[in-house]
C-alpha cells in the first residue's frame, strides 16, 4: 500500500499558536524549515500562510506533495477537515482549495495520525508492527498505526484515546462527558490539581505557591513539570500520580489492541522521563493477564515536536 | 489475504461444558453437527474427543480442514493454546498433535474470534470494513475486524475488552485488577446484582426472591434475564442499569477503534433485546465528540450459538 518514494516532501504541522513546516528528504530528515504564527479564528488566513510556507520550502522541490497536520478530525481520503477544535474550519474541502493554489498533490491528516506515523517510519516505532502512539500535551491525542498502515477507523476518527470514560461521574472534560482519561493524565490534569493545591494555600505546595505568588491562575502543567524536575517533592507527586493513571490507561489500551510498543510523545510527555517511568510501571501492575502475556514496550517519542510536520509529509509521499 | 475457498471445512467450538462440532459448507451453512460433553480438566480427553469428531463429521470431506476455537489465548500463528481459563491448557502445541492424528491442517483460535469472523463473513457483520464484536455471556469476550482482516494484536491477545478497568477500586475481576467492564455488564455482573437483592432480602425483589426461595446462591443473570423479559421491574432494572453500563464501554471503545458496527452476540446478548436497546442509546449519549462524527450501528449478532464452530471452520479455510 505505502511507497516509499525517493523524492522530497513538505510536512506542515498547523498548531494553536504555530505552524511549523519543513522541507524533508527520503530518511525524514528536515533539510529546509519555516515557522509562521497561526492566525487563529482565520480559516482563510491559515490557508494563506499554508500556501505562502509551501511557495517559500518548495520553490526547488516542484513535484513534492504536501501534507498538512492539524489536530481535528480530517475525512478518511484526506480531502476535508471535518472538525478542528482551534482553527475555524467546519466541513471545509481544504484539499481541493490548497491544490488549485499550489498545483501539487495535497493531503490532510490529523496531528496525532502524522506524528505516529513519522515515528513508525523514522523513531521509536521503527521496524514494529503494532504501535500505539500518544501525543501527551495539554490533552492525550493517539493514533494507531498496524500491518504498516495508520488505523483511522470506519469514519477517520479512531485514536482519541484521550476520551476513554475511566472515572465514572469523574472530571467534566471539554468533549461533554465526565471522566475522560486526558482529564486524570494531561498537562491541563497537572495544572488542575496544581491549581488546587494553592487555591487550598496548602503549605505541602510552599515551592508552586512561591512561583505563582499565591495566584493559582498563574499554575500551568509546564509548571508543575519544570518544578517536579527540580526537585519539589508536591509537583513530584502530582507528576507520579499522573504517571499511575497514565499507566492505568495504557493497561486498558492493551487489552483492547495488543500493541508491541506505547510510544509517548508530546511537549508533556517529552519534558518528564519521570512521568513515562511511572506509567510503565503501573501499566506493568495494572495489565489484565499480566503474566500470561508479554509487555508491550513503553517508549519515548523520539522526533520531538518536529513529528507532526515529518509524518504529514511523509504520508502525503507514500500515500498518493 | 483470505481465500475463500470453496471446500467444506470443519469447525469445532469448545467450551466450558460442551463441544460442538459441524461440517459447514463454503456459505457457512451447518451441513452436519455434532455435540459431546466437555471432558473439563482433563487436557487428554479433550484431545481425543476433537479427534473423534472430526472422524465422524469428516468421513466424506477427506481434505476438509479444521479449526478449532476456545475460550483462552493462541499464539498468533494458531498453533499453540497460550492458556485457557476453563481448560487444562497452558502452552500446548496442540496443532502439531492434531495434525498429526487427523492427517489435516488445523488451526487454533480464540472463541470470540471465531465468532467475530464468522458474523463478519456470514452474519451481522457482512460487508463492513470495521467491526467491533462482543460475545456478552459468563463475561465479555471481544475481537476486532478491520480490512478484511482479524486483528489479533502483537501477541495475539487483542479484543479483551472485558478487562478495561472503567470504575477505579470497583469489583474485583478474576483478572486480578478491579473495575472490569465486564464486573457491570456480563452474566456475573447480573448474578451478582441480583444476588444482592436477594440477600438484602428487598422487598422490590419480591419475584426474584420467590423464584430463589430466598435463597442468594441460586440467582444467576440468565434467571435475572428471564424474570425481566417475564416483566419483572427489579429484574428489568438491572438489565437497564448494566445496558447502561454496556453502552459507556461501547463509548470507548468507539473512542479507540471507531468501528462502523459493532455487533453484540453470547447467551446473555442473544437472551435481552432490551439490552441492546438499553446500551445502544446509552453508547449514543455518552459518544465522545458526538454532533461531528457518525455513530456506529449496534446490532445484535445472527449466527447464534453457532457462530464460534462455524467462524473456526471458515477461518481454517481461509487463513492456510
Amino acid at each position: 500500500m505505502s511507497e516509499h518514494a525517493p523524492e522530497p516532501a513538505i510536512g506542515i504541522d498547523i498548531g494553536g499558536t504555530k505552524i511549523a513546516a519543513g522541507l524533508i528528504d527520503h530518511d525524514g530528515r528536515i533539510v529546509r524549515e519555516v515557522r509562521r504564527e497561526t492566525p487563529r479564528h482565520d480559516a482563510v488566513a491559515v490557508e494563506a500562510a499554508v500556501v505562502d510556507v509551501v511557495r517559500e520550502l518548495g520553490a526547488d522541490a516542484p513535484d513534492a506533495p504536501v501534507g498538512v497536520g492539524a489536530a481535528g478530525w480530517m475525512n478518511l481520503d484526506g480531502s476535508e477537515v471535518l472538525f478542528s477544535p482551534h482553527l475555524a474550519w467546519r466541513n471545509e474541502p481544504l484539499q481541493a482549495r490548497l491544490e488549485e493554489a499550489l498545483s501539487r498533490p495535497v493531503m490532510l491528516t490529523n496531528d496525532a495520525d502524522a506524528a505516529a506515523w513519522a515515528e513508525y517510519r523514522f523513531g521509536a516505532a521503527r521496524g514494529e508492527s503494532h504501535v500505539v502512539c500518544l501525543t501527551l500535551g495539554t490533552g492525550i491525542g493517539g493514533a494507531i498505526v498496524m500491518g504498516g498502515e495508520l488505523r483511522r477507523g470506519r469514519f477517520g476518527v479512531a485514536g482519541e484515546f484521550g476520551h476513554q470514560s475511566i472515572v465514572p461521574g469523574g472530571h467534566r472534560c471539554a468533549c461533554g462527558n465526565r471522566g475522560c482519561w486526558e482529564q486524570y493524565a494531561s498537562g491541563n490534569a497537572l495544572g488542575r490539581e496544581g491549581r488546587g493545591l494553592v487555591a487550598a494555600k496548602s503549605p505541602v505546595a510552599h515551592a508552586l505557591r512561591a512561583a505563582v505568588d499565591d495566584d493559582p491562575a498563574l499554575v500551568t502543567g509546564a509548571l508543575v513539570t519544570r518544578l517536579a524536575a527540580e526537585g519539589d517533592p508536591a509537583c513530584a507527586d502530582l507528576i507520579v500520580e499522573m504517571g499511575e493513571w497514565l499507566g492505568l490507561g495504557l493497561a486498558n489500551l492493551a487489552a483492547v489492541l495488543d500493541p508491541g510498543v506505547f510510544v509517548i510523545g508530546g511537549g508533556l510527555g517529552s519534558a518528564s522521563p519521570e512521568l513515562i517511568e511511572t506509567a510503565e510501571a503501573s501499566y506493568r501492575k495494572s495489565l489484565s493477564g499480566r503474566g500470561y502475556r508479554p509487555f508491550a514496550r513503553v517508549a519515548r517519542a523520539q522526533l520531538g515536536a518536529a513529528a507532526g510536520l515529518v509524518g504529514a509529509g511523509d504520508l502525503a509521499r507514500t500515500h498518493r
